[in-house]
């Protein structure tokens, strides 16, 4: 039994409010059940040194936790003076994900820069975000279009993200914290609409998994990520 | 004409959610007009090295912009590997307006920190926080002497700031941001419910003021403040 | 009775000791008592980036207490490896005291820097860093105006500071260590020769204060002021 | 066809050359054809605080690159300031894979760092690195068993790590600079003996897979391993 | 001719003013010509960690140049966030020599810190660092001899510093600005009372020079440190 | 006696193993006994911003220990966020040594970047990076002569560096870490091809010593330096 009742291959509540800050070219607040992060997609008329001149735009992530989203207060990243390892790597797969699913000749000689903000912790913050981070770029890209600054859409597909694990001997589909501290197993994938992988991490904790339990985690992430290109989907019409 | 609208005494709207983040022992999203600042109050079990063993608490303040909390998004501090004086000034602002209604004594050896991270900037974001923070450290102290950790209330009073300004001339109370960046002076209060001052803080911009300009401003956030009083004890009956 | 023996409206002994280094375009050695700062002014003839091409000017200050300025040692911020936001907070007070009696145009696209260091501390480092700052400042200007650099004086008035505190519940003039330690109020005001306000920063120790005591206090800093300026006036005469 | 000539299921030259220097107690410098990694075990009779007085022990890794271990030169991270997201990241994975094959408390109260720094990088540097750590590892044990400090062995497995890529449409194995730098998805799997995954990291760089894609590189990883298992074998018993 | 007019042995004059702060334990304001650098030693009652409980002190050194003492203003090394290497290399050679000539032992256990501020700026400022900070050691033991702290004087000798050089062919003794940019070699010797060597360094900037060329300077350096050592001797009699 | 039982004037075995990375312009491994340090030479077609369009060219180092190059593990400078004063001061010594030796005008508008990573200490590990540095840079203006990118052989001179001290009341040449750490004094002598000086560093560790002492390294030190010399010339004939 999970912690929390659910099913095994049961998502938590997806909830994703669009428009949440009014100065942002796209946002949202996403929820997965207790776990809310706030995602801005902020467009910048220059590119990144290694870019310029190649007619060719980027997109990027950014991570950070408040001191507080979690049960007791972490120390300020700022404030120490550096980012940790984890909020990097997190960093650097929120960029790649987001990436994986733009054009970046036709989003043109620009960067659009994605900040993902954890408001609340319970597990899975990493894919909430970059989950959010498609919401909030695709409606930046869609205020691009409709001012005449991109002609056709970058945006080649969407991109979700959900993590799996295995709990107590069983795989079950979006880890909460409660399951996530104790799982043996813990895999996030990133795919796209239509099945595709962009990103597979899946690292054992107390025991190791065989090529059937890998599998078993891939298709659990298939079915978690078709609700959440629905969510998607419904958020970005509205 | 202010270009809100607003007549020179008039504050925009307080709104002040209770209970925004499960995690904290207090918290709330603050807003005045477009400016939300979500605050947290966390409660630790021990004090900064200068005070152990004094049978005496602390109450300290970290303040924060997400990086796109304004028009056009600033850099995370945490990637610049230190925090801006502005954020620094701030800071030491929240954490001494805090300390000014709270008897270290009846707080006990422990340290209640109060996070201020400004989700969207539109002015006064400094006032926003500290008055949340009183309003989150009311919430985290009802907690602590429900569970009868601390026996007599160690809060004396409570404490609101408000920004003032001599905006074209007319001194203008609860400045947004189109007003901050062109007011000839800038001023920001931190009163004690009874009207006695904490801080005040009045920096000439374009043009130098006299006695009477200081005063008129203080009448002015002594008015914005009875306002925000009431907005405080609403928020904390709920 | 004050430590010292001082009236309540009584200034410490001014000393300023122009031409103190031979390097810089203006510098003095400023005592307030025994609080002494040694004072340069670098005139340097570029803009920091976000002036560049504006025609104006910028002025700047930076403050510093050597480690052992103070009853015990303290560390070398260059040493930490960062300011502390103490430092950080006055130097943006020196900055912004000394850029309300320029006129930005008239001293052209350079930028003039106020390096403020405090040789021994006693209580109102950073009022009499402002008030030698603008004898430095006085000085670099003059030579610039004889060499022809500059046209027409830039400087538009005298601007000091000086600190006020309520002690054992009287209004007193430019606190000591003694005192400021003490004190139940510390305020520190920046004005200009004539009256008007530059800057007014009053807070709360041990106890709150009224419109009144706030009052009282900035009429003890204007007769300290009177003093300061006639110090001033002296100086630049030598 | 692969630059090199190699078969798609071809390994490079593992040598593994253990010893390579007299003060860690345990050494190698391990080649995967002109990728060069020296690694050092360092038994330190001291845990992180947040295992003391628990009995049992860490491993842990750090990662570096020479500068001129690369085609053009990258800055010393130390001059820097500050380590790279990527080092990071390499740092986790290796501690994180060798943990996943030590028993803590048969360990004992004591930490073993596995320092690895690239000589020589020509791809795949963090799967040597981990390759190598585990006979680094394995040798700094053997010594403590010897001289009687741990009774039982704490080591329950060999790991090894390689990677695996699609180049140009054809699924491969152990990638050098000239595929990494092409590939359109890239793979880095840290298996057991016996075929079990510690960790599985698949990332697609110019082109999406798909889970038969996915599978068909962990079978090339596996096949890869097993010649690294044989190699790591050799290289311990001599 | 050198460009002050000065005989090849001939020292700038010497100034030493004793007691230049009222905090510190020891303290003098040196010059050598035009450089000034005010010396601060301050006593602490602890010892670095790797002496804890050995029944031995420690003294060391530190050195800064203000913003301003030099021609043109260097950046602050508190707002670069650290300290240069040439910094470095100059504390680390204060400590060295002032150890040289302290029994640690007899000090105690504490720490002795010399701090080293260079007020002003005309080469030698190092040299000029080490003769000072003997003057405030000096000091600083007599008070702790004088209130009983130590009962036997720790200190074993006088030590002195100079720099020589060649200059245009000719060795010189103690260089100023001018001739020290200019110089072929340039060489600091750290002496002690009778004439033995605590540190020799010397660099060949233009020219390499052979082993009379080291000789020369050497006996230049003996006949300068006699002169310092009789101005030391006059300072702490004072 | 030596612990190692050589002779006062008998250095360790030297080998330099050129070539020993592929991607640098020039590689060594050289070895003073057990101390073994990786020098390679990077030229890169750039030049520091303050010789930029001067026509000349500049040759700099950079110094690291490996963690466990020592007997016990040091920490990761990259790690600790900063470079040791020792590290520095031994980056500049390398590149002052080697500049000695240099004609920048003949180098031309490039810089070459010798870095100098110790894989294993045992004392002398400043003196072997000077010498292998030599061989490293020889190495690449070498190949930068044959493709003619280079017209005229700016290399001047060999450089090579040999430490001395004195050990228990004898000087002895090329001081091993058993040495090293038990030393009265301790010196370091670069010297040039013929016995011209390019830098003399003598400290004074238990007692101090006299000109004869001095003079005494410095001799032991030219017969060391005559074997590196033989040593550097046969390693770039290979």
């Amino acid at each position: 039994m999970r912690p929390s009742g659910r099913a095994p291959d049961e998502m938590r509540v997806i909830d994703i409010q669009t428009g949440f800050t009014k100065h942002a070219e796209g946002s949202c607040l996403i929820s997965f059940g207790d776990t809310r992060v706030l995602v801005t997609a902020s467009v910048e008329e220059r590119v990144p040194p290694f870019l310029r001149g190649k007619n060719q735009g980027w997109v990027t992530g950014e991570y950070s936790m408040l001191p507080r989203a979690t049960h007791t207060r972490g120390s300020r990243e700022a404030a120490k003076g550096k980012q940790s390892g984890r909020t990097q790597e997190i960093q650097r797969l929120i960029g790649r994900s987001l990436r994986a699913v733009v054009d970046m000749e036709k989003l043109g000689e620009r960067q659009i820069v994605l900040d993902c903000d954890v408001i609340q912790a319970d597990g899975g913050t990493r894919t909430a975000s970059i989950t959010g981070a498609w919401v909030a770029l695709r409606l930046a890209v869609n205020k691009l279009m409709e001012s005449g600054q991109i002609k056709e859409d970058p945006i080649m597909s969407k991109v979700a993200a959900v993590s799996c694990g295995i709990y107590q001997g069983t795989p079950v589909l979006d880890l909460d914290y409660d399951e996530d501290s104790n799982a043996d197993a813990d895999a996030n994938f990133v795919l796209l609409e239509g099945g595709n992988i962009a990103e597979a991490q899946a690292t054992a904790e107390g025991a190791t998994y065989d090529e059937e339990g890998l599998l078993r985690l891939l298709r659990l992430a298939r079915m978690g990520c078709d609700q959440i290109f629905a969510a998607q989907e419904e958020a970005v019409r509205k």
